[in-house]
């Protein structure tokens, strides 16, 4: 399963249409769409918020990227009831203290013990109300440089707790880590990878060690941060947006993107 | 001065660096980023929160698009409290009834007498508790096909009921109508154009006629869709993100718009 | 069926633990709680969220008082799904025209034609995704002095496009006008009646002749400021709460209802 | 200066017009207005918005309950800028480590090392923009059992790093320990006193020993949570609200809170 992240219904609509099979609410993007860090900064009512306007859009799950679960275990079974009630599908919990910060940042990434969060998995699980609804543990052990055993060490503890699958996280710029990591599983849950400083590593080359599922997790972000640069550059360089029209999207698009004439009949 | 339409604290941020003097806080592009369409039915309040998210990343005013008030007088009256708490600039209000459709869509665009619209904005500027808040009066009279004629005498009205600028829209492919407003119009108030289906008209020109502040609405929304369907479609063909990456912001160009190292010294 | 009226999850919480069946979400206790008149100033997104939040702490239905819709029939379509995905069990749309104003207050109360909101609620039907959503089509006829044969032929109307049951509202001092639609009513859908004015008529009267719920629509509302004035009136006379103390709820109360014991076991 | 604890508008209108000279937005009543435990759980974004409700409501300050910040340093700075661009008066922060518990509760309650707690006041106070914000540090020193000595060293640490006032909370059954901290405090700053467990101690005895504001803080809540189960219970019981009417406020009562007749005035 290939998974594009996004911050709105928009984005979300996008990768839909371009053929993704899920949409990853990135608390990257969605911090950055506010300018604030991704730091625990924003709240989970704000986060919950945009992976809600993003499941009403799109017929795809959304996979909520809920950071460390918000503080304690009292705060991860409180999350669980309200993504559930807001018809997430799925959600991630990392076993970073809170508050965190971005993986990326050159900065410490402290984690919890690991019986810790397995009660934390097992938490989150027991909260959920119905059947439709999936916890991913995530290992920040990479990111910490804890080291593949630890990090398989972790991800079974958090299998055996409840998990519905693991995500493997690393900062280097291979995939070395990941496919030890991979190669060490014993496959009794899904894995989810994220290929975001080891591009050159391919979903199919994922999947043949036993990846379930790629995230593409801030590209499109990345994406619209340049557009939005250009575009702006040259309009106000030009004073006319004449050198632009020919690059961006028509009305029409949007028109079609918001179902304009679907809404209208109903007053027609 | 020149503006530039934005729905987020991120594009609103990159209209600011690009050099742009004010943002438009967009209905259209608020609720394309929802994929709701542009005909009053996200609410206030949704638009409010995008405009003091957008408000609170920059150092230039947002002006909001409040598109009708959102219904009578009383919505109208709680609507400028509300903006003014949230700490917005200024709201340009249009002549249409409630609820309204985008001015591109091909439907009717049914207007209020005038004098209910004057006395809407009489409203508006009675309700505002501090000095530093604006209200722009938008006609939509060439919308509606009234013609120039109606367009002045109905801008003067506003003025009249104590508009703080006029704003006059047309979706005709030139900008010949509205050169013949500006050439009409004497001066008693700043002029507001919108050059989105006449793009070939520069700023130069509008401001040459005597307009004083025209607005780039949603060229940054359609660039985004653009941006985003390439960015997805490549990453999903390709099954890796390789082929983008050197045409997308880099992870530290997102960490720099999110101020994340001034955030972090909190901490050190 | 015996339903009280409240703002808030506690109020709900109240209401079910006294024995009432379910909760109205009323747009006049909600308005109230934010100081701010029951006139369509409040949006869509305001009244939602503290519906939902009703329903979230509740184990009995809740039917939320939508008013007029909000607006046109795309807003009407809009509010559903929205409600909808809220998990609110039933939404309650009156064929007043938007913006309304409370009923009880004096001014007139302009209606949309029967045909209009026949097609309302059609379109309130149609825009329902699941089974277990419910349409109640509120007719404010006697609000309007249009007597009960109106008020009987606009419900069959109602009844006709797809509504699930109709409510019948009066400001009257005495129940006869909602007796006489009661015996008149064919019986084809449930009636829900709402004695505010008349509360001399009661619940088993009412369901004598043939009401299936009866709404105690703000009661609560109006006890909580009695409560409150009395409360502080002696709190800040006596620069003391010691003589309150014997007539307020206890903390150990408040943590009952917050469930705090079984919260915190969680961390335990 | 004496405080009335409320959750909404209208708890915080009625505690002003029955003379409290200040509002404290209780996160215990917040909380318990959700029937969800005060644990932080809510998050800043929903006590924020009850708090700014409370605010555009009254002509007095609201003094906003923060519990610890709401995590770390950069949390604490959020929150300052949020709740000032909110507008509210003051903050209230206290020195136990998030997420907190209810002081009330029979439960253990960290407390932060008082160095860490005093730099998170100066990063508070240095996060303002205006000069017209306060912020209150309060030592949760006594809740946790460690004595008047360790509460006044912690008090002056925190009016060291720049609080503007200081808060002395006790759960005792006397205000033994607060008379004790009031006298042994040298009066740099204003002390804050909340008489929930010893009521039997009046504002004037509280004002004698050097306090300058004395909080009710959620006798408001707990007179409410009676009415509303009386209120209920006899309607349930009757089968009709004729056993209330007498002792609850009118509808014109409710009228005249929400303004009404002001409101309707601007539609004249």
């Amino acid at each position: 399963m290939r998974v594009a992240g996004a911050h709105d219904a928009l984005g979300s609509t996008l990768a839909w249409q371009a053929g993704f099979q899920a949409v990853w609410a990135s608390s990257f993007e969605i911090s950055a769409s506010r300018c604030l860090p991704d730091a625990s900064v924003l709240t989970m009512t704000e986060y919950l918020a945009a992976a809600t306007n993003m499941q009403k859009a799109v017929g795809i799950p959304v996979v909520a990227d809920v950071d460390t679960g918000y503080g304690n275990n009292l705060n991860v079974a409180h999350m669980v009831r309200e993504y559930e009630a807001g018809r997430i599908t799925a959600v991630c919990i990392e076993d970073k203290v809170y508050p965190k910060v971005n993986s990326f940042a050159a900065t410490s990434h402290d984690l919890l013990p690991v019986s810790d969060f397995a009660r934390r998995i097992g938490t989150a699980k027991a909260a959920q109300r119905g059947e439709d609804f999936y916890v991913i543990a995530r290992t920040e052990a990479l990111i910490n440089g804890l080291g593949v055993e630890e990090a398989l060490k972790r991800c079974y503890a958090y299998a055996e707790a409840g998990a519905d699958a693991v995500l493997i996280h690393s900062k280097k710029k291979d995939q070395q880590e990941i496919v030890e990591f991979l190669d060490g599983w014993d496959g009794r849950l899904p894995v989810v990878v994220v290929p975001t400083t080891y591009p050159q590593w391919s979903a199919a080359e994922a999947e043949k060690h036993g990846a379930s599922v790629v995230i593409y997790a801030n590209q499109g972000l990345r994406a619209t941060v340049q557009a939005l640069r250009e575009t702006f550059r040259t309009i106000c360089q030009d004073g006319t947006s004449l050198g632009v029209e020919d690059v961006i999207a028509p009305v029409s698009d949007i028109f079609a993107l918001q179902k304009l004439d679907e809404w209208l009949a109903l007053e027609a």
